[in-house]
């Protein structure tokens, strides 16, 4: 290997162990840390991104990408992913100036008390001030980016975009919409003249420690490996991978609803196989890293909705439910598959159904357009959230709470993120549905619980390339078209057609 | 505050909290990391402690150290205590060469694999090797130390030993040795002839939930604050401080035990009542650290044994035994006293009782000296165990996986350490003994449950002071007299007499 690169990659290991370690200490944050802890905690986490930042800004990050520049035709394909992905990182972290940084990091601590303080007392007000700071700082950020990184893009709001989904533009994302929105809005007022699922079927009371062994159980046939991960449990379920060897998931769990742990479980799961089958080869490269958020999300809705929702899983999956709980789910698998997937418009995207989940995307990404554009204030959020609400769904929430404060998002300053969540659920569909053309017993496996063609096919085809590509050209390489709307919406069609004998 | 004090405490507390987050990964690897884990785990850890030793051996440090030597007087006591514990952590960490530090963390990472096949094997040879690099690596850093920093100190095993134990030096340990032998070996001779507790008592299955609920209410009456802490299970309980609002215990638990769960609960929740105790006016300073490991120790067996033991604590424990364990324990109060303090020469260090204790450590303290002296050579010390073994507890290890390599401390080249263990012991019985002198009732409120003027006297004379005195200081501050085996023997005496009727 070239001089230069050895340095870099050894430059850059230490990088990335050290994000790796501040992994770590948010996921025991999140799961382990006693309460008092966390003003240690959060001066911790401070001092370690600020040395990796400074690591990673230094001189020696320039010089080395320098050199690598020169040398670039001589680099393996490999490298020069590498060397793309690092510079553009050294850029856009270089671009913004430290104070700005700072300031933002600080102003995300404030803007997420009072983002939690707001919907505890279902007050927007108590965070509006904090959340116009966002916007106007994330705004800066994003035209910096614009100017310095992406001249090619049209506006702020793309270069944001692009650090989640890089190369997708706006324009793009509105054609998609503009495909999608009257088909769901379609198929959902035809669902509400069908012949409805009997949800009460799912009614009763699932004891804790029984549902997570069933997570487990699921999680073990999909091919999850626990000797390189674990389950615990969190408010807000979540996948972190802190290397090849450990990547942990959490889930929740009510005792009300035995879906909600199952198919958290189910989709933190697929978040977990993508990075446990991430190219050892490059790790703590830049390339030992998913695609892209949608990329990521893709393969978490795959295995929670493509594969966990589909009547053949519920084939699977029935008599163990029986097994675990006795006594319950004593009617037709055909029943159980209706209701699991029962369709309805409800206030929080975070439980919404395959049909109604995007339309909540849609509302998030016009608002956040609006916001960037200006046609709309901070102040005005609560009812442009409502009079939306309506608009795509047909429903109007009762409180700002299970409105405008359910994301967690803004007050990160994470604008331009949501849109992942869509593409995540066309790329399964793409993906999903050229694994079924390639492996037409796709279905029958599932059925039979056998698992690990699939997961090879994922692990063969999207995980084990790791960053090397970006969203378009993976899902060009692995499906042989680009990304369209026609695979989700051929599946969600035939899909609900038959359950609500459509 | 003076300007260069300022900015050696902030320079400082970033060292401080590379470590804390160092134990963190560290606390996480033994208590919750799946096994794939481990390698990236290593490089993580290794590289978080090359990044603060940098930090430390800096021109930055030296300078700030200089600056604050010249402007001494000037100083307040606390700070002036700093100044001295940093400028020696300073020298001793600068006073090794890199090479030779490097060499010794890598040493130790493969001494202790060959240590834990060495004891699956029970072969020594597979652990003489490396045990031999280690003894010769650590007596080169004894002399290091002894020539740069501890010039008045009579050799090298002095000068380790003042890591752990500062003041502290070999020929007083061989007095205390001298005084404690005999009384020991004499009380176990007396004992052997003594009326016998019946042990069956204990005999049984105690299940491994009941067995943590009741340590977790033993703990919470001492007073270890859960909200700033936790209790896990490892394979070898220990205390972390990852700081003051998070100290965690670990312990284990064995069915047919209840015994082991519930003393080395109390025993580091002794270590973390400590740790939750430390100043927090000196968080993230050199002061933020209890005084030595033997004043550490002292704090986990006081509550382990001066407390937990004590006929007044069985009298308060037995109902809740009963009440945690229905259907056991229904024997009286007394006669279950006598069967937790049963005496018996056993071949393993951590499960022996009060009166062997000490013996082990003087065993190895014996083996330690003389491997430095070079009067018996790593190869002879199975045998020199084994003849020790019989010496001190009239017993003879079957195999060296019970003899010799029963302990990890060297593998780690921690020599110098073991004596802590005793000075714990003989710290503990002179501040307990100082206790009741100044508070007559304090065996009365153990009877009753009430630990928490017991724990205020703690806090306020030992655990609040952090490492701002020596040990030798602080017990003469807190007990009124210099440390005397005299309290250990007249506890040992008084007890032991009276359990088998001597």
């Amino acid at each position: 290997m070239n001089k230069n690169m050895e340095q870099f990659l050894e430059h850059n290991k230490k990088i990335e162990m050290l994000h790796s370690a501040s992994g770590l200490l948010n996921w025991d944050q999140n799961v382990n840390m006693p309460p008092d802890g966390i003003k240690s905690r959060s001066d911790t986490l401070s001092l370690l991104h600020s040395i990796s930042y400074d690591m990673f800004i230094s001189e020696k990050t320039q010089k080395l990408l320098d050199g690598l520049e020169n040398e670039f035709d001589s680099l393996s394909e490999p490298e020069k992913a590498m060397v793309i992905e690092a510079k553009r990182d050294y850029l856009r972290t270089k671009a913004v100036p430290k104070e700005t940084f700072e300031k933002m990091i600080k102003l995300r601590v404030m803007a997420q008390q009072s983002w939690q303080k707001a919907r505890q007392e279902n007050d927007f007000s108590i965070f509006s001030g904090d959340l116009k700071e966002i916007v106007s700082l994330t705004k800066e950020v994003g035209e910096i980016y614009r100017e310095k990184i992406y001249p090619e893009l049209d506006n702020g709001y793309e270069a944001l975009m692009s650090n989640f989904e890089p190369g997708m533009k706006s324009e793009r994302l509105k054609e998609i919409i503009a495909e999608l929105q009257p088909f769901l809005t379609d198929m959902l007022s035809k669902i509400k003249k069908g012949n409805k699922p009997d949800e009460s079927l799912l009614a009763g009371k699932y004891p804790k420690n029984i549902q997570l062994e069933l997570s487990k159980f699921a999680l073990e046939k999909f091919g999850y490996n626990f000797k390189a991960g674990r389950m615990d449990l969190s408010t807000h379920p979540f996948t972190t991978g802190y290397a090849p060897g450990d990547v942990r998931i959490t889930t929740r769990v009510s005792e009300d609803d035995f879906s909600d742990c199952f198919y958290s479980s189910l989709h933190e799961g697929g978040h977990a196989i993508y990075e446990q089958g991430l190219p050892e080869e490059y790790i703590w490269t830049p390339l030992h890293s998913a695609a892209s958020f949608g990329i990521h999300e893709s393969q978490s809705r795959l295995w929670e909705n493509n594969v966990g929702r589909s009547k053949q899983f519920i084939e699977f999956i029935h008599p163990h439910l029986k097994e675990y709980f006795p006594g319950k789910f004593n009617c037709s698998t055909e029943e159980l598959y209706r209701s699991i997937n029962t369709v309805k418009p409800s206030m929080i995207r975070t439980e919404a159904d395959e049909v109604t989940y995007n339309l909540h995307i849609m509302l998030r990404f016009e608002i956040e357009i609006a916001l960037f554009e200006g046609s709309i204030t901070v102040d005005e959020l609560p009812s442009v959230w409502n009079q939306l609400m309506e608009k795509y769904l047909g429903i109007k929430p009762a409180t700002d709470s299970e409105g405008v404060l359910q994301d967690v998002h803004w007050s990160w300053g994470m604008f331009g993120y949501f849109p992942s969540y869509m593409l995540g659920n066309l790329y399964a569909a793409q993906i999903f549905s050229a694994i079924c053309e390639e492996t037409p017993e796709t279905y029958d496996n599932i059925r039979d619980g056998e698992f690990g063609k699939l997961k090879s096919w994922l692990n063969k085809n999207i995980h084990s390339t790791g960053k090397l590509y970006t969203p378009d050209v993976l899902i060009r390489k692995t499906t042989g078209k680009e990304l369209s709307t026609k695979f989700f919406m051929d599946y969600i069609d035939k899909k609900y057609s038959g359950i609500y004998e459509l």
